[in-house]
């Protein structure tokens, strides 16, 4: 039985408290926040559950095992790192933390450590992306040639983080997921329409080596709701559209080959359209399915889908695009290598 | 009556024909085309309409007034030109030329000599793009903030032109037509999956003085249809959704303000939503009613809805966004000033 | 502060302990099943809330004001005599009874007690009933002609009702709550595909002397869900999708009109088609205003919305159905005169 | 080569001249029409055709192998007879005559005569059609237990023919074409909302001696344009919408079974979903396609897909639902045996 304690009861931290409630071999002790009206609801809904103003109440509790960070980005680092320093093991709400070298520094001391430090990037866990995952393994969709995502919405304008770092990591660490070759290069414009210049609509092109593309519309400001994921392999096409309810994953059977005319001197392309599948997926909720990975992989000693070298990537990417935005859409290389990270998801 | 002749029969001509046919005050002579299946297609459906295997013979012919040129954009400027120091008023295929000096010398030219010139940006004449231009016109929208258009579909790879220039000419007369203010740069990044180094996936930024921002997201290889095109003021926002029958336009009364807490040193933003309104809108045949914009502009020595000028502005940018593509999606200014066009749209 | 007590913990049974927590002015006090483990659930879910394994122990409870009854059909009327004899208001799940003279000795008895007796037909609750109930009142439909509704799904086979019984009172009561005239007939016919005679699909027409017409369309054995009602007048129509997220209720400016043409001895018909109108609708849980409107009517001494006339009513139809479906379709004329019950809605 | 006659060159009459004139092995010569501003037309468009003002002149030109009847209903019959005493092969538009006596009498002088009589029911000829009957072939969908259709739109009111008689034809025939067994019996409501007692909207349902029900919901006066139709089996069931461009036929992996419990004396069914199959349809058209039928089925002397027996079922039906609105959706049998025809389909 792992015992955990949440830190932060906002707009998500329900959520986890449900989830962990639910899920197998844990127990919720206590819960951190310093609204008290936030944890009067908890108390409304949870009795059984302790709430404290404080999240170092959590981190110095020994009977804590492991500790749910969900406050805002800028927090994540003090707040893990005093967990990981105090034997905890550490699930941190996604984006990671505010740069990729604060995210190396938690990795290199959950490492030394011997603890668990996981990303919720909840979205791995949903049965739309593990089936993705398994028609990819399936070699179903041949070699993948670009990934095109959008989502937007008339939505909660942040004031401390961009619409990328808000709504990309989704889509990023779905990339991250499905695609094993890593990111070369990204370039990112984005526009604020306050006066605060906190980006509210952004694009994000993310280069590979391989010729592979995957593109990223982001927006707070669009009057209908888009979630939706295109995956173009050279058989195979896929469109994921999570605002379905019954049919979230299409498979087209679609592709394209080309051939050199040399008489012609032309590259000729032919193109196919043939039937549509559209699996069944598994409807379990992904955050129960996220809560249980935590915790057999504490009990397992062994690395989550949605680990922290993933999370770490999505960082990464994001904050090239801060370069890039900053930069007036130039191209901005991925630092993928770290000598401080040991790489071994 | 205008006699009008029309040089290439491939896929656009023969619509060209069939509306130009029904078209008022003009009579459409005879068709150039060098294939002879062409011209045999075309006396089965059109035995009253002369056809002719080369442009030159249209471009010649004294009893012609008017010249339809729908040919590959390459051949574009030696085909106008000709018919223009002919004396001939001319019609464009979009886009207009294959580059924006070329498209300047016919501007100048036609100005010269007192010819109209036109380009046929066939969308600006549906019923869906001229009841956006009178909801902007009555100030509907407030401010326009933003535009963002998707244009995919698995499409014919063109062997001479990049998925820009074939699929976002449509989508940028339509922003130039909507939006009064000039552009001020661009950034894209392209990819392609032959092997010929022409684009068939390119996402396209153009940014504007005021903050407004325009992205355009073109492919050839997507499994769906899609065309979109959402447009967001202040005060209400657009859908454009052209694969619609009967709903073409939702108008949202749908909007944002933001202001200064100066207390909390934040900027609030508060949205809204509430009804969406979706006008009729006319679905008379786009192509006749820029058939008959052309013959009226002649008769009346006046500039079209789809000028030379708009046409011009749709090459600058495309032009730009060669450049950028080729350097990795750096930002390139759109030359908006040109000593040698006297710009009077 | 009105005590309640709930009967029933099934399906339904854990929304109204949900909403009647949340309402104002009342209290749960006490739920009761016969089945062990929904009490276990109860108890895990709402600890405060007292479980009890028989319905007459909250019957029979001084402390408790008012009955809530969410059991099979056919224990309705048993349950609610009992409770009205106890002194209790009583709200009954739908269809209200078995048959209707079921229901109109629960009516009188009462009034005769001084009680409130009501039917929750939820969807009388929802924002896009009361936005189309709002339509009407301002007269923008003109003179209704037809409702015709399609509610089906693959669902769970009833062994108790058929699929009329169990899903058209939604739609019988939206018609009863919209369409002031009352219906003079039904015709019905069903099929079974099971040996227990229980119809799984079932074609419903109820016809009304003015010549307006309403069909139901329920099937627990249709691969897709669809939740859609027309509703036509002779100025505007309405398109009801309750399973549109933000687009529930499409008002149509569409309508026809006709005339005699003597001389050419026909009816000439002219139809028109406008503008559409999509109003924003409220997205209060809908159980919520129904435990709302129980409680205040309670205090108030008034009749609810979803009152036991309605509820009656609809159960009229559905036994008129059964004979309708008995006789292989013949009319049968819905009895809507009844000594017994001083309808005064 | 068949050389063709086409009577009737109203709203149908363009299409089945332009197939024609497309089909193999034949000839439009003549196309008759009473007005001359419709012959007019025919002479813009195809000048190669001769208009002529009467039937007669068609029926009687010995040059004409076939006639091709697109006039109002209640002028099938004399012309079609005169056209087969005259020895030529004749195709009628649906539905075939205004009652089955006539029919009958039609298919008896064919059979006499040697003569090919067909109905053009297009629809039979679609690709969707083609794919389920294909389906249906092949046992995917097991045994058929039900067929449930909605065309509906905001239509033109027919003066001759109610809205069954001019909307159902299509899916009867569907129906006819997919479902080997003969109906029982039908039961029809309808209503009209003008004073010329031709109902617009109507509802039928057509009963079989299997269990397998059938349901036609049809309006000359909904906002919106659906057409649907469900046919389920017990292994797998088909959603076919016919206005989706690229995904006309689902076919959902999904059905259910049922056993007795003997000890809870219940019916108990389990369903189950799975995934969902999209196949690709022909996109030729229907219409082409039916007229090729036609003219192969002369050359080879064989019955087409879509014969006369089937559109003497449809007449048959159709009659039936006469009978029931008459009396008040009372079950009226439908007629199959019949001395006089040979059915041999």
């Amino acid at each position: 039985m792992i015992n955990v304690g949440i830190i932060g009861y906002g707009y998500w931290g329900p959520n986890l408290v449900r989830n962990f409630f639910a899920a197998n071999d844990c127990m919720v002790k206590s819960v951190a926040d310093a609204r008290p009206e936030r944890l009067q609801q908890l108390n409304k809904h949870f009795p059984a559950i302790k709430g404290v103003s404080q999240g170092d109440m959590i981190i110095r509790d020994s009977k804590i095992d492991a500790v749910v960070i969900a406050t805002p980005v800028f927090t994540h680092f003090e707040l893990a790192k005093k967990a990981l320093n105090a034997g905890k093991h550490v699930l941190l709400e996604k984006p990671m933390a505010a740069s990729a070298a604060e995210a190396e520094i938690l990795i290199n001391l959950a490492e030394k450590k011997g603890l668990l430090l996981m990303v919720d990037h909840t979205f791995l866990y949903t049965g739309a992306v593990q089936k993705m995952r398994q028609l990819i393994d399936r070699h179903e969709l041949g070699s993948i040639k670009y990934l095109d995502s959008t989502r937007i919405n008339l939505g909660l304008f942040q004031s401390d983080i961009n619409v990328l770092w808000d709504l990309a990591p989704h889509d990023l660490s779905i990339l991250s997921y499905l695609v094993d070759e890593k990111p070369h290069s990204v370039n990112a414009r984005g526009i604020t329409h306050t006066c605060n210049g906190i980006e509210n609509i952004a694009y994000l092109t993310v280069n590979f080596p391989s010729g592979l593309i995957a593109h990223f519309n982001c927006s707070w400001t669009s009057p209908v709701k888009v979630r939706m994921m295109l995956i173009g392999g050279d058989e195979k096409m896929i469109l994921y559209n999570d605002l379905e309810i019954t049919e979230k994953i299409k498979v087209y059977d679609t592709g394209y080959t080309y051939y050199n005319d040399e008489e012609r001197q032309q590259v000729l392309v032919d193109y196919r359209t043939g039937d549509i599948h559209v699996p069944k997926v598994s409807t379990i909720e992904a955050l129960l399915n996220m809560a249980n990975d935590f915790i057999t992989c504490i009990k397992e000693k062994k690395q989550p889908q949605s680990s922290c070298y993933l999370g770490l990537e999505v960082v990464r990417i994001l904050e090239a695009s801060n370069e890039s935005i900053k930069n007036k859409g130039r191209e901005v290389v991925v630092d993928n290598l770290s000598a401080s990270v040991a790489y071994s998801a």
